[in-house]
C-alpha cells in the first residue's frame, strides 16, 4: 500500500484555555496523516515533532526534495508501519507551518499577533491536541511517540491523558528543562532579540525569508553545537580546513565553521523569528512536575506503557535526565515502563539520523 | 615580602618575522613582574594568559577592586610564591591590553591597524615572548605556566625553545584546538562581525566600551556554555527563575539566563572586538604539530620537565586530549613527563576558580 499522505488543517472557534490562564481563540492546526485508519479506530499512532520540526514527518510533496524529517520511520512496511497504522502528526500551536502562531492573524483583525500570542506551554501544545483528535472522533490511541520537544510532547500526553495511548515513547528528552539547554536557547534568543532586521518583532516576514536574518542564524549555529557531540564533530569535520582558504587568513574557515554557516543561515529561510522565541520559551518551562508537588507525583499518573529512549552523548538532554524518569517511576512501583540508553557517539541528533541504532527496538515496541 | 607588583612596557623597533611570512614592526609588550630576581636569574616563573586575560595575574591596583586573575596562586607563601620567585606576566601580542594588537596606531600613522592587523598565532605570541625576555636579559627560566590558551603557550615553549624552561605546566589545554571548541569560537565571531555598531571593523572603541556591543555580549555568553558543564550549571542556577519575573511571560528569565546576560553585556565593556576575533583565531589555528610531520615529531623536541594537567567535564580542551599529548610522548620513550586528570565537576573554568582542586600539586611541581 502507498504512503496514502494527506495534509489537513482544522479550525477550531472554541477558546483554548492556556497554563498561563490565557486564552487562545481562534485557532488552526495543521496536520498530516499517513495510511489509514481501521474500522474500530485501534490502529492509530501520533507523532509529535521538535523544536523547529513541522507535522511533515513522512513523504515527499511534488516538488520537494527531501522527504519528512522521520521518513525512515514512517512508511510501508519501515518501523511505523503505514500498512498497518494509521498515523497522525500535528504543527504544534505556536508553530510557523500552518497551526496558528505569533504570525497568524490575530482574529478579528488581520494583522498577526506578533508579541501579543500569548506564551504556550508543551501542555498546552498536548491539550490543543487532544482537542483535534476530539474532532475527529478518536478518543484512544494506540501509540504516540516523539523525540526531543517531541518526546516532551508525548510524556505530557502520558500525565494529562493517562487513559489516551496504550503505549508512549520519548526518545531524547528530559523531565525538565535543565540550565544548559536553557542556555543554548538563550543565546539564540538574545541574538534574534539583537538583530536590527528583526525590527524589535515587527519585521517583515517575506524580507526575512528573502536576505535572512543573521541573528537567528546566529543562534542556529549555536543549536547545532548542542546537537552534535564532540565525538561526531571530530569525525565529521575534524580539522579540515576549506579548501583555497588560507590558514592564516583572518577569515579563512574550517569545515566546522563552513557547516555552522551554511547551516545556520540557510535555517533563517525555512523558520519564523517569533516563533523560534515562542517555542524556545515552551522548552524552557517545560517541567512535567509543574501542578504537583513534585516528579514523582506527577509520574505516578501514568498508566500507559512507557518507553524512555536515551542517547549516550546527548548534549542538550543528557541520558541521565531519562533514567532520572526511569529511576523516579521504579521508586513508585511502576513496573509498566522500560528504559534503553542507545550507544551513539552523534550527540542529541542521533533521534533523527541514527535510526539504524533504534529502528528495530521501535518495531518490537509497537508489536 | 610584599608582592611587589609592577607594570612595563617594552617597544621593540626590530621587525617581528610571523609564522604567516608577514611582519610586527615596531610593537610594543606589556607585562607585570612580582616579586624579585635572584642574581644568578635562577628564580623566574613565567605565567601565561588566557583568551581573554591579560598580564595582570596577580596583586590590586590602586583603585581596583578585583585583584589579578590566578591572585589566589601567585603571591607570598602562595604555591607561587614570590619570595622565592620572581614571577613575569605578559599581555599576549593581538591582545587590547598594552601590547600591541589591531586597535594599536599602525605605525608610522595614527589610525589603528584594524584588519590591517596581521593573524598572530600562539607561536608568535610565545616568539614575542621569548625576544622580550632576550631584552631582560633572561636567557633561561625556572617554570613556564598557563591554563588554556596559556597552556597552549606553554606547550609551545616547551617545543620552539626546548632548553629555556626547566619545567612546563600547561593546564586545560590541548595540542590542537577540535571542532567544538572552534564553533563556539564561531559563534562568538559571526555574532561579532554582524553587529552593526561593529561597523564591520571601523567601529569607535570608546562608543562600544560606553554603550556595549551586543554582539560580543551574545559571542561571550556562548565561550560561558563552554566553560562550565551540566553539572556546575545544575548546581549554580538549577532551573531557579529570577525573582518577580512571571514564568509565563516572553521575556521572563532563568537564573542562568540573566548568568548570561550580566557577564555577556559586561565583558564587552572590558574587551576589544577586533582583538576577540584576532585571539580567536589564533586559539582556532592553533597545532602543535604544524610545520612537523606529526605531534610525535613535534613532541620529540620537548627536553623541559613537562606537566599536564586536565579537567574532568572541561566541555572546552576534553581531558582526553591531554592524556593524548600524554600517552604519545609516551609512546616516544619521553620519562620526564607527568599526566594529571583532576577530578572536578565544574568545568573549562576550574582551572581559574577552582584553585584548591590543584594548588598543592602546583607546590609540589615547583618544589
Amino acid at each position: 500500500m502507498p504512503l496514502n499522505l494527506k495534509t489537513y488543517t482544522e479550525h477550531f472557534t472554541n477558546p483554548l484555555y492556556l497554563e498561563s490562564g490565557r486564552i487562545l481563540e481562534p485557532y488552526d492546526i495543521t496536520y498530516e496523516t499517513y495510511g489509514h485508519i481501521n474500522e474500530d479506530k485501534s490502529n492509530v499512532v501520533i507523532i509529535c515533532h521538535a523544536l523547529t520540526g513541522s507535522h511533515h514527518a513522512a513523504g515527499t510533496y511534488e516538488g520537494e526534495n527531501k522527504a519528512g524529517w522521520w521518513d525512515g520511520l514512517i512508511g510501508p512496511n519501515k518501523p511505523i508501519d503505514t500498512n498497518k497504522y494509521f498515523v497522525i502528526s500535528t504543527n504544534v500551536i505556536a508553530s510557523c507551518f500552518g497551526s496558528t502562531g505569533p504570525m497568524s492573524p490575530q482574529y478579528p483583525y488581520n494583522d498577526p499577533y506578533r508579541y501579543k500570542f500569548p506564551v504556550v506551554t508543551i501542555k498546552d501544545m498536548v491539550k490543543a491536541q487532544r482537542i483535534l483528535f476530539d474532532r475527529l472522533d478518536i478518543h484512544r490511541v494506540y501509540a504516540i511517540i516523539g523525540g526531543s520537544m517531541g518526546g516532551m510532547q508525548a510524556l505530557q500526553f502520558a500525565i494529562h491523558y493517562p487513559n489516551f495511548s496504550e503505549k508512549i515513547i520519548a526518545l531524547a528528552t528530559t523531565h525538565a528543562t535543565q540550565p544548559w539547554a536553557i542556555a543554548f536557547n538563550k543565546i539564540a534568543q538574545e541574538s534574534i532579540l539583537k538583530d536590527p532586521d528583526f525590527k524589535q518583532g515587527y519585521y517583515d516576514p517575506d524580507f526575512i525569508k528573502e536576505q535572512g536574518l543573521s541573528g537567528m542564524a546566529i543562534g542556529r549555529m549555536a543549536g547545532h553545537i548542542s546537537f552534535l557531540s564532540p565525538d561526531s564533530m571530530k569525525e565529521k569535520f575534524g580539522r579540515e580546513y576549506k579548501r583555497d582558504d588560507g590558514l592564516y587568513e583572518l577569515f579563512g574557515k574550517f569545515q566546522v565553521e563552513s557547516y555552522l554557516e551554511y547551516n545556520g543561515y540557510n535555517f533563517t529561510k525555512w523558520f519564523d523569528p517569533l516563533t523560534y522565541l515562542y517555542i524556545t520559551k515552551a522548552i524552557n518551562i517545560y517541567d512535567l512536575s509543574r501542578g504537583f508537588d513534585s516528579l514523582k507525583e506527577a509520574l505516578k499518573k501514568i498508566s500507559s506503557e512507557l518507553h524512555l529512549i536515551s542517547f549516550e552523548n546527548d548534549l542538550l538532554f543528557k541520558s541521565f535526565e531519562m533514567k532520572e524518569i526511569s529511576d523516579t517511576l521504579k521508586e513508585i512501583g511502576n513496573t509498566n515502563h522500560f528504559y534503553k540508553n542507545i550507544q551513539s557517539n552523534y550527540g542529541h541528533d542521533a533521534f533523527l539520523v541514527e535510526l539504524d541504532k533504534f529502528d528495530t527496538y521501535i518495531c518490537e515496541i509497537l508489536k
